[in-house]
């Protein structure tokens, strides 16, 4: 489950590097499908993960709204913080808690904590999926969506990497 | 990890009965990013995901090129025999061999399998998303990606699903 956090986080950042080559027209330009724009994608996948992983603490929700987070310079701080914020958490995640019920406030209903936490995984591929096709709209390359030859699974596992 | 692909396989239905409403031009068409169209986007999710297992198996690559399989029938019928075919592979897959290597013959570097069914499973996800910014070029509601509310993990164990 780790290293799909971290395939995330990765590419994640490869997008974040990338929109600095975008003007602040670019990233708020309404486009079709998803959450509407570049920026707003970046915003809805970080509040979404935390969100959820919020849900599964039993903690507090707590939105971000993009007239707060209107920047980039913004986003990519809020980013980082909610990181260092979830990844004990994340490291801990325990296959024993996959069928452990947990309850968003926000919903009706409830789900098993081994759902929520796939729900967060596709969730970012998804929109990152479709951020790939925007880009290809502005006549960009967009960024690669490979998990292979990143080297999550490194070939010695004294190397293997904390998270 | 199973979950991953009863998650993909079950979007992947829908994809498929969403794309029963639209006209061959439609799936045909050239659209920006991905593989260019529906029709393509649609037999290239199979045709890599069937690549990589028989790689992780250590069988023989087949390619299925969209000059054999240009009809929708034909892709949805291509699908089911080769998950038919990658079912038991997949259910029995066991986290042991996360650190073996594959290689895949039709690229230079060694990976591990971890990253390999990793990758397979991204992979899906990604594609979709792009689908989902076409639907809504096309003005049409896409098909949903919420992993959460689609029962994958029930209530009682007594009826987990087989895959």
């Amino acid at each position: 489950m780790q290293l799909f956090f971290q395939y995330n986080w990765r590419v994640r950042e490869e997008w974040f590097e990338w929109c600095k080559n975008l003007t602040d027209e670019e990233l708020q330009q309404k486009r079709s499908g998803g959450v509407g724009s570049i920026i707003e994608t970046l915003l809805h996948i970080i509040d979404v993960e935390y969100s959820w992983i919020n849900v599964l603490k039993g903690e507090k929700i707590i939105d971000f709204t993009i007239r707060e987070y209107h920047s980039l310079e913004k986003i990519i701080r809020l980013s980082g913080e909610l990181q260092s914020e979830m990844i004990t958490y994340l490291q801990n995640w325990n296959i024993a808690w996959e069928n452990e019920n947990a309850t968003p406030p926000w919903m009706d209903g409830t789900y098993k904590k081994g759902e929520i936490i796939r729900h967060v995984i596709a969730h970012e591929i998804h929109h990152a999926g479709q951020l790939s096709v925007w880009a290809r709209d502005m006549g960009r390359e967009p960024v690669g969506a490979s998990f292979i030859g990143r080297g999550f699974i490194p070939e010695k596992k004294a190397g293997y990497p904390a998270f």
